[in-house]
């Protein structure tokens, strides 16, 4: 049976990472309905899905639409929260871009929301191919015992880029701005692959003013299984880069998602080629599912609100120059 | 006039590093002495000198001698400072390896010694031509307004390393082992090129007991002007790797050391090739010009005790969980 999906939102994600998306997967879900603040913007979305698309002018008539089985939140992050509590009292499975929230604390009440619907965070490195390769590479001893990991991230995100255009994201509301934007995706992967992360410092600057907020962090990490490791990010860099290594006793391993390759140097050098993976088309595969029935362990609140902590721990560290345990941001929020 | 030279300590340092330079620098400089704890390795070192050279049981007859001009200290790091001071109450100008001692406050009693014969730390990366250059094209803008660096080292020491094979370093006295051992270099040119440090915040592990003390950190560091960035080592990696990478508003500029080159991504991408320098024989040089009165601006105690307070900074944050301003490190030693 198809799904039929408004979509709230008319911005970047909406248009350029889930309609690609749901177009491939047009035998799960339909797009019927859109909703936007600027009407002006929803109607060019419902012009480019073509076909019937009914654009609401509030999200609540969206909502109550009886022909709208599940909606899609592609909003400014600090909105999240009270949407997808809206969608639970509507009792319409929901399906979200992350950082679900715009800190830990504004996440927190949605471990609590009542009701049956799904809640699905659309974390798309959590269903990419290379990270899950990496992780099955290190289970099978690939380069030994990990003893150390190093994320090295540059963006060159000029004051043209489209994402620094967005206004909601020139003055964010959500913690270190593009530092959580970008780097929830990142943890989400290390999590996946090296575990969840115990304690983090580092330090941050804000350098480009009109990047809005941190541009520069250094983020060292504890993880639960003993490794350490650092992940440091520039955003406004003339160049993009982002290298992220592994070493182990016995060998080292180079993750690289944009090639969809992993590079072992162990006892022989090997490059293993994995599936580029469409990340967005999984996650709206696994939201049918989870829809239908299934378990949902990808896109779960608690893995997103990890995800943010381990970020927001190392903003935190920064503000506050102490050291930071993850769980503690969890807790104080609870 | 040629400076006879007695040597102290007769192991790896005193044979493989300090003996081939003072060869090239046979205008300058006579070993005409040794002592070692050991007087057969004494004897051996003797031997590899050739000529003639005097074989003392102890140090304070080597200082008392009258045709011993200045003395050449590599030995175990933790005895420097008693073996300095004993340098300069016989008014001997003496040259000593790095770190000067086994912690900051073991190396504060030097800056209070009194008599006038010079005292040289022997940081051969402070004479490293490719660090002066980088430090250079920083200056000149070549990558705009730095921002952030990111140095990751990746030390292959295994069990069988000549290094991991000394005992003293097996049980080290001083902090971190290895980690200080070989970061007070890294520090060294980072100051040169970058500036000093102010804080430092890390986390360390000790994963391979062969190493002696903790041989994985990952440090964050904030410089005096503002730029971020990290310093992660991990000895007994399976590869080595040595990367040093600044990225500034411009460009980027990659650092290697072992090509003596410089990788500049800005508005073109250029690779300067930079004199490869032989440090030990440069830092040699650069004691005789001391000695013959010239001003001691590279091998001075501040220098190398804030090198070392930088390593120590990270060590300190890492074990009492806490940031660590480098100043509070050199003024609890006072």
């Amino acid at each position: 049976m198809k799904i039929n999906l408004g979509v709230v939102g008319a911005g970047i994600a909406s248009k350029e990472l889930h309609l690609p998306a749901l177009r491939n997967l047009s035998e799960l879900f339909t797009v019927v309905a859109v909703n936007s603040r600027t009407r002006k913007k929803a109607e060019e979305f419902a012009g480019i899905v073509g076909g019937n698309v009914t654009v609401f002018d509030s999200y609540e008539e969206m909502l109550s639409s009886e022909f709208v089985d599940a909606v899609v939140l592609a909003v400014p992050i600090a909105l999240n929260p009270k949407m997808i509590a809206a969608a639970k009292r509507a009792n319409k499975p929901v399906i979200c871009e992350k950082p679900v929230a715009a800190s830990v604390k504004e996440a927190a009440p949605l471990l609590r929301l009542s009701g049956d619907s799904p809640v699905y965070i659309a974390e798309n490195y959590r269903h990419i191919e290379v990270y899950k390769k990496a992780a099955e590479l290190l289970k099978e001893d690939k380069i030994g015992k990990p003893l150390a990991f190093s994320w090295l991230k540059w963006v060159d995100f000029g004051q043209d880029n489209k994402y620094v255009q967005t206004k909601w994201r020139q003055t964010p509301e959500h913690v270190g701005g593009f530092i959580s934007d970008g780097g929830v995706h990142d943890v989400a992967a290390l999590r996946k692959i090296l575990g969840d992360a115990e304690e983090v410092s580092g330090f941050s600057k804000k350098s480009l003013d009109y990047l809005g907020a941190e541009n520069c962090v250094v983020f060292n990490m504890t993880l639960e299984n003993g490794v350490i490791g650092n992940y440091s990010v520039v955003y406004g860099a003339p160049v993009s880069l982002n290298r992220f290594e592994i070493v182990g006793t016995d060998g080292l391993m180079l993750v690289d998602k944009d090639g969809a390759t992993i590079e072992v140097f162990a006892a022989d050098r090997e490059k293993i080629f994995v599936n580029k993976t469409d990340g967005f088309v999984e996650e709206f595969k696994d939201f049918y599912n989870v829809i239908r029935g299934e378990n949902n362990s990808l896109g779960t609140i608690d893995e997103t609100i990890l995800d943010l902590a381990t970020i927001e721990a190392g903003l935190v560290s920064a503000a506050e120059k102490r050291i930071v345990a993850v769980n503690s941001l969890l807790e104080e929020s609870r």
